[in-house]
């Protein structure tokens, strides 16, 4: 199998300009990924996320696996296919939504017993399942399955979930080996007739937790490069904590994680926290927050963040952003949008989220070209 | 001024495949005009209704007077482009509004008293203001205040509300006739400094009432004749009443209008009414419908109206009109449609309004073709 990253700079914070080479999509790396939680990054077309760039999304394999479930997702020849989608997808181990949606989970050293927030009906989720559900749903990058610690927890709390996670680490990775690789049955290049003992074209990060406590995060790192996974996740962050909290976190790990793999820190964050954490050496980045926001009437400009509802916009007629250049500023008013908003209309939360993502995206387009620009001499750096 | 209406070919059943020669554009018709009601087509953005081929849409008086108030879109350049739409706009007199949306509404010789539906607000519309806020709007196509006659009607009630309507009309047209024109603020060949008293840019059109009493319809439509708008619409229809009693009125009516002016049905209907209202000669119409039962499941296709919401898509991959070029189908699965709907997604409203709005469209483009092709010689016809 080629190899999964490439770096082809770095600078001298740390920063690297990379590229993910996955199966149908290369990804420029540091990369902000839209998180489509059901298969959809909300209110926004497929083609429109094209048009501005992405060049992966996030599925939760929480939702996805509800509804529709991942067996039909299977049978339609997987979720690039279902959703219309050809280039890269990462889905998480549902870890975090059984965390987050589930004030009743039950949590074994074998797995997690939850109630669906749709129906209220039980079920058992181990690492192994996770896996199951993530291969079958075909996501290019898969995440093993941890368990997210709460914020604040215990010394002794946070120890017991980092054991969990360990454990099901080397359970998400050994089952993820073992596990023949499904037939791609979408895109260019797919072939239904593909024989499954071919290589598996799926990579599998491990995901690093230990709570705000340095030494345990350190801990979980060390115990995770030596199960040699593709690539490394920070978890459980952006659960509550100050922010300085986050960059300590991020901080005490970055340097632990073997510098040929991509470093992905996972929900974060506001604008100026995905430039921050790019520019330190962190690869990969997923946040609810600019669709989320969008939809709550908050737009990131250059000008700092907009409250567009506010009466002040109401015959604004300057572009959401003036030193935008996405579709939305170039032909709506702040104004308009305002009425959107204020008229309850669906398009005001897909003219919204597209602004947003274009900005996070022309963020991180920013840092890639800088960190190229920026990038020192460093062989070490610039091979794999 | 250039003639508003051009026939280019007429068929035997008395089908006329024409040109509306508006101020930024020209709409081929027979057309279907999908409703912005409150400056937007609910869910599409206006770079996919100017892909789909939309050259006309409407928007409604009622409910932009309220919100944003057509003060301050006239301060902003006219509705064009405060929502940024380069094409023709017509918009309605908010009479059909006041109609449906107000139990208390008080109507008198002068006007219509009503409460907004937003705040409960008093509000007094005459003839006067309806055109009023229209030409502030910069509106193509202003609509004369007419009342909607409720269905079912007495005879008594009918001439009594038939009475109203055309001195409403008179009024209408002379004080659309006085007022100064609106300088256009937007489009190519707009000019701010444009002197007022230039010709106007906008049209006229009066309202044919009289409830469901054929010499009732006759008497309006003769009536409206001799006041000489620039079109006509057949009102008051889709009201409730069965579907041979809204044929029964058309055919009544459309013999008694100018051949040369344009011929509007107001808020109609299914693919086969506008189908064949166009083939009986009606050049414009316009409905909620295909948008509306977009975002409750419902889609058109040539295989007969979907449920999208059905388990019998769950898993069919075929798309939702296999006959159908739109890009939602050249894209998307009725699987993965039912699965936004079900799932809740606002993408599901933009997706399947995409899909119904291009049905209805290529239904009147080949109804135009057809026309154009089944044309008889009738110099009479093709000449304005």
């Amino acid at each position: 199998m080629p190899p999964l990253f490439q770096i082809l700079a770095a600078s001298a914070a740390g920063g690297r300009r990379g590229r993910l080479l996955l199966p149908n999509q290369t990804v420029e790396t540091p990369v902000f990924m839209p998180v489509g939680t059901q298969g959809t990054v909300k209110a926004v077309p497929q083609d429109t996320l094209e048009s501005l760039g992405v060049e992966i999304i996030l599925g939760n394999t929480y939702h996805l696996y509800l509804r529709p479930g991942h067996e039909p997702i299977r049978r339609m020849g997987g979720l690039h296919r279902f959703i219309s989608w050809p280039r890269a997808i990462l889905t998480d181990s549902g870890g975090f939504q059984v965390f987050s949606l589930n004030a009743l989970r039950k949590v074994t050293a074998d797995g997690v017993q939850f109630r669906s927030h749709l129906d209220g009906s039980s079920h058992f989720f181990t690492p192994e399942h996770s896996i199951d559900v993530q291969i079958a749903l075909g996501a290019d990058i898969v995440m093993a399955f941890d368990e997210c610690t709460e914020y604040p927890a215990t010394r002794d709390r946070a120890e017991e979930s980092l054991r969990l996670t360990v454990a099901w680490a080397e359970r998400s990775i050994s089952h993820f080996r073992r596990v023949p690789p499904v037939p791609r049955t979408w895109g260019p290049g797919s072939d239904p007739t593909q024989s499954e003992s071919g290589p598996r074209t799926q990579s599998l990060f491990g995901i690093v937790q230990g709570g705000m406590y340095r030494d345990l995060r350190r801990q979980c790192a060390k115990r995770l490069v030596e199960m040699d996974f593709d690539g490394y996740a920070i978890g459980g962050l952006s659960v509550g904590e100050p922010r300085e909290l986050t960059l300590e976190m991020i901080s005490e790990v970055l340097p632990l994680l073997p510098k040929d793999k991509p470093r992905y820190v996972m929900g974060v964050g506001y604008p100026d926290e995905i430039e921050l954490y790019a520019r330190m050496g962190v690869d990969m980045m997923d946040c609810v927050l600019p669709t989320r926001a969008a939809r709550h009437a908050l737009l990131f400009t250059s000008e700092g963040r907009l409250n567009i509802k506010n009466k002040q916009f109401a015959e604004d007629q300057s572009p959401p952003d003036p030193a935008c250049q996405c579709p939305v500023c170039r032909r709506y008013s702040r104004a308009y949008l305002r009425h959107l908003m204020n008229a309850g209309e669906p398009l005001s939360a897909t003219l919204n989220s597209i602004h947003n993502l274009a900005y996070y995206l022309a963020i991180m387009s920013r840092v890639r070209e800088s960190l190229a620009a920026d990038s020192i001499p460093a062989a070490t750096d610039s091979k794999v």
